[in-house]
């Protein structure tokens, strides 16, 4: 009851925590305060839904691990900073303002030289590890 | 012949038309870059595609119409400038860094009082006026 009234209350006056009221409130998220709320790499922390779609934010430093999402494609959008992802055959550098979509079944090793803010796009439930499971496997659905 | 030979060209060099190898094509995509290619007010331009969901440029200005999409959310993100979304019982003002989800079936209307530039992510063959006919109603899959 408590709980159910402090959730309620979060929500009205939008007090910003992790609660699913969150997920349907509509109002701007800003990048960058999300930002702000977390320091780990590689490590997405979910900030909207699209229908059964994520908005994931991660701060990105150093390499990555080759890995494929088999049922998905994956969309990366440059905040600040920039980014590589390498591929079988070619490596692209994407600076802030920009995006790439990788497709389903696409190896690629996403790696930066310094750190990087970006966003994802893609279905709920995608691990980011895809096919592999590492020590750089995170949590899914970690709302921020 | 001649004209598969033109399309199998422009994708090997990334010409840049508006073939279907783009849609397949994995290269970062600068959104200031894309924004030259068109000056039109509320009139999106596809420029990439995430599974059957679409990233689409819009310029805006000036008012829009209020109308909902019955079938799904829609994701505004604001490139440069600022714009208002209208809703039944309040108005918010997002700005450039910043993303809003306009859950399905809310009656919204955008509006912008100078021109900002924005991306909107929502399912291929969305109707930019939703479940109305009006002279804003812009075509769908229009690539740039």
């Amino acid at each position: 009851m408590v709980k159910k009234l402090i959730y309620y209350t979060a929500c009205q006056f939008h007090l910003g925590f992790n609660y699913n009221c969150m997920k349907n409130n509509i109002k701007p998220i800003n990048f960058l305060k999300k930002f702000e709320k977390f320091s780990e790499h590689w490590s997405p922390k979910v900030i909207s839904e699209l229908n059964d779609y994520q908005f994931k934010l991660v701060k990105v430093k150093g390499d990555f691990i080759w890995h494929n999402h088999e049922n998905t494609d994956e969309a990366f959008i440059v905040i600040e900073g920039k980014i590589f992802i390498e591929f079988e055959a070619k490596t692209e550098e994407i600076n802030k303002g920009e995006m790439i979509v990788v497709p389903k079944g696409v190896a690629h090793r996403p790696y930066a030289k310094n750190e990087a803010k970006i966003m994802i796009i893609e279905p709920s439930g995608v691990v980011n590890t895809g096919n592999i499971t590492d020590k750089l496997t995170a949590p899914t659905d970690d709302w921020i």
